[in-house]
């Protein structure tokens, strides 16, 4: 009989070539499968809630393992945040009914995307934000954020995923968008029941496009409508996105 | 007849063997100064307020170079950000009249330290915090700061430098030593006329002692009175130092 953990995990994404297992590559999945495995002495597989690109941050990511024996949960906790490097972090390892599945039994996720609008970006940072030093109108960017919000065909928003799968459904809802301005830039605040590949980047790309005046808002129902990758706006840089948390229903979390 | 511009720099310290120029080490120094000899094409010399040591962040530095051109201030800022790597910014750049010394004219210095004291330090800011993550009494914390404001001999809280120099006057007077408490930790400021080798990290490590009881406040009085650097407490890790501000006389600043 096994048994379900929940891993809650903090990561710095600089270092790494993102979230998901590939050859060749220091995935953080990789990582953190390693650390359990070390731990437990068993073939587990962890499972993240979804992936992150290269240089995307979570500062809360989830994942599950299920392996056969009973964890103490603290000194797991312990245990793996010794093995693992500085920059991934377990925040909290949680039992779980065996229904729960990081991915599947994820209802929503919570993303922020960072736009430094200074001059100069801070050393302390560069790292964690998208040096954007062009004017932008801060009031045609929250007109164009309201045209994501609500259920649409992301289609023309999301870059079709490395493993070549079958072209999928690509309605999703996007329950919040919100534009909160910092003092040296802009943040940018998703939640959504799910998040096509690249979709957020892609979002912020064309969100940037308008609110600097290269593209029209009006352009964005037309782009929808096209469901046409290749009408829509460059994703932004990978640095300024974070992961900020991973929804579940009351039952699973 | 030449001319001297101050530069004002931001740096994070932890790619770095520290600000002074040594062999075979990259220092910010050295990097500083090719970028200015890049652009004004003369074989300046950059000279800082002081140095800091390897893994030492500065929010504000102050360094000074002479030229025989005259410099378009806002131009050299940017053309200098162009050519520095995204972890040092030159934030400012100012003509001086020609009795300017960053090093020389400079009339106090601050700086914190930060030490996160959660069980779990986050990865955004594992370059940037000493972890401790030992019970600290902040009272004891508190009393044994106050022993060290004031005009003393600091020749116990003092390293000898590299440089190997001839014993100097060790007396300096500290303005402030204030206990700030943070949501998971603690930052220490400090701002006095002047900081000798390893002062900070060395204090620092003195109030760690005594606040997790290993030292008691009565000891600090005595080992000021030895000035013997091998009684006091070890130094604590760069990562959590960052120079703060060098402070000038209104009529070189």
């Amino acid at each position: 009989m096994k048994r379900t953990y929940r891993l809650d995990l903090m990561y710095d994404g600089t270092a790494y070539s993102g979230w998901q297992i590939q050859p060749h590559s220091d995935s953080i999945q990789q990582i953190v499968q390693e650390a359990v495995r070390t731990l437990v002495r068993e073939e587990v597989h962890v499972i993240g809630s979804g992936r992150t690109d290269a240089g995307v941050h979570a500062l809360r990511q989830v994942a599950h393992f299920r392996c056969s024996k009973e964890m103490d949960l603290q000194s797991t906790l312990k245990s793996l945040n010794g093995i693992l490097p500085q920059d991934i972090r377990v925040t909290s390892v949680l039992e779980m009914p065996n229904s729960f599945h990081a991915q599947r039994s994820a209802i929503g996720k919570e993303y922020h995307y960072f736009i430094c609008l200074a001059p100069i970006v801070s050393p302390f940072e560069r790292l964690y934000r998208y040096h954007f030093h062009h004017p932008v109108d801060l009031d045609l960017l929250r007109q164009a954020s309201l045209l994501f919000i609500g259920t649409h065909d992301f289609t023309s928003f999301a870059n079709a995923a490395h493993t070549g799968a079958a072209k999928k459904n690509a309605v999703r809802t996007l329950m919040r968008l919100d534009v909160v301005t910092l003092p040296d830039g802009v943040l940018l605040q998703f939640e959504g029941n799910g998040f096509l590949y690249k979709m957020v980047r892609n979002i912020v790309g064309m969100l940037l496009d308008v609110s600097t005046g290269k593209r029209g808002v009006a352009d964005i129902p037309k782009i929808f409508a096209a469901k046409d990758r290749r009408l829509a706006a460059r994703a932004v840089p990978p640095q300024g996105l974070f992961l900020i948390n991973v929804f579940y229903d009351q039952n699973d979390s």
